[in-house]
């Protein structure tokens, strides 16, 4: 009878712990279960990535990094581009390659980032069609630019994201062709100039350096009226009214490959207006703090600007040391 | 010996029920618990608000409203304000009566929401001290507008969310204060003239009809400087650059109490320039998608277009008829 008892108990005891053991089974499959549907929306959706390190924090999960390393997942490619933060959060927009910010007031973007690397560079490899340049029908009709507002305008479709930029596959440079990644840019002396020549010094940076950040966007700045007054003044082309930036800004941000490891971080502005030749490029470096003021805008905010090598001062930096 | 076997055979049978049902119950556990630390996410980061029914179907919710329902759960405030969707996404901020998105460049916010009842705008109660107006800090501050901007400009510090709209806390019309919610307008006849009554119009709507919904902010609306050229052109104010908007919105939604129940619909659009008294406001009404179009902005869009019953077609409405 005393071993019945026993038996008993014993059985009882792992009962329980059985019960315990499948009730914290069920916890973890359905934490599971849910983690995994997370994962996708987050790669899929930029604004489920903004939000990612707080809906993570809902499951305990201390952060992302260790969050996608257990799962042994390839990083995705949004969260290549984006690793040091968006610059805003107006309008959001995942492109095969880049990651955009729609401004639906101006028909032309706030900001387009892209992540290159010495593979995505290739000189130019698929042929492209003779007129590859398309309205993005995923921005609502009421806010999207068309082809007819840049025909006889006078302007360029000067690209963001350079096609340049995106060879790795053949829809990557398709995708920089979406009017959405375009802007009207002065052509002669512009668009076929000097930003042309910063586009391909950023290239160069990418051969000598692995892995660079780039932010592009447009700029309406103001300008002094009289004492003390100042006022932004831009043209507005087409039937469906596309702004002409005053000027076009890039930020570039050089990773990695540098002495003692430190990134380093260079902003250019240049006036969308006929620039002369021999003009070197230096001499449109601006403080990154001013761009960010005149475009409402913060560049690579998860970076510590402590822990910048060359920001603002870029006569410093072995950056500038090689290409001066 | 049967009856034995009889007896192990049951006890597992139940055995492996109770397993079963404790697995179930874990993952219901993991689930509720999930659940209640993401609903309280999403009643204050507007980014998750937004995101809701995304997240919400990571769990196969089939809609928010159910999940809100079960749980027995007051409605948060943020959830009655933008029930109708938001008008773009741009630096979302959640204040205590109102939702704001705020324009970075401009230092002006892109358009408040409010949710107007009856019981909210109860003639002044609490005093206010001598100056409530004060920058909000939680701005970065290359991004701020700040007193300073505003004093010896020429123009009134004009509030979007009109503080007496907001009766019913003391801190909620306190927060129509922060400097977020004011833009720079033209004093006499505008902020003091026709601009008050559009606001006074509205507290009589709600009066009458017990809940409607105002969406407010400002435009920077292109003008025609030859033919077929157009420009936009607008003021910046003050150290920070804060931009004087050429026009104001008010896009109005009156939802409930209306014959067959219909919501009806209406947008004002006025020049931030002294307007003459005695203008009825009528002439002030603007077909709402061109106020779409300028803003960059989409009003009401959780409501189909073809159920309102008086959107751009005022004249028809009983609202219309009732003050006309």
């Amino acid at each position: 009878m005393d071993r019945q008892w026993q038996l008993l108990g014993l059985g009882f005891v792992l009962g329980v712990t059985a019960l315990c053991a499948s009730f914290v089974g069920g916890m973890y499959f359905q934490h599971k279960d849910a983690r995994k549907r997370l994962q996708e929306l987050v790669q899929t959706d930029p604004y489920a990535y903004y939000l990612g390190p707080k809906i993570y924090e809902v499951y305990n999960i201390p952060n992302q990094f260790s969050f996608f390393k257990t799962n042994n997942e390839v990083d995705h490619r949004m969260r290549q581009i984006m690793k040091y933060g968006f610059p805003g959060l107006d309008d959001l927009r995942l492109y095969s390659d880049f990651v955009l910010s729609y401004d639906r007031r101006n028909r032309v973007a706030h900001w387009v980032c892209e992540h290159l690397q010495a593979d995505s560079i290739h000189p130019n490899r698929g042929r492209r069609g003779r007129n590859p340049y398309q309205p993005d029908l995923s921005v609502p009709s009421n806010f999207r630019s068309e082809l007819s507002d840049y025909r006889r305008s006078g302007f360029d479709r000067g690209h963001l994201a350079a096609a340049g930029n995106h060879h790795l596959q053949q829809n990557h440079c398709e995708d920089t062709f979406f009017l959405t990644n375009i802007a009207p840019q002065v052509g002669e002396g512009f668009n076929r100039g000097a930003w042309n020549n910063l586009e391909r010094y950023v290239r160069n940076l990418v051969h000598r350096f692995g892995s660079v950040f780039v932010c592009t966007g447009p700029l309406y700045k103001p300008n002094e009226r009289a004492a003390g007054k100042w006022a932004v003044e831009y043209e507005m082309i087409g039937l469906n009214m596309v702004a002409v930036p005053t000027h076009f800004f890039k930020v570039i941000m050089v990773e990695s490959q540098l002495h003692l490891g430190k990134p380093y971080m260079e902003g250019y502005v240049l006036p969308n207006a006929p620039i002369p030749d021999g003009l070197p490029l230096r001499s449109f470096l601006c403080d990154i703090r001013e761009i960010e003021h005149y475009a409402g805008l913060k560049f690579f905010d998860g970076l510590r600007r402590s822990a910048l090598f060359g920001s603002n001062y870029p006569s410093e930096s072995q950056v500038f040391r090689e290409f001066s």
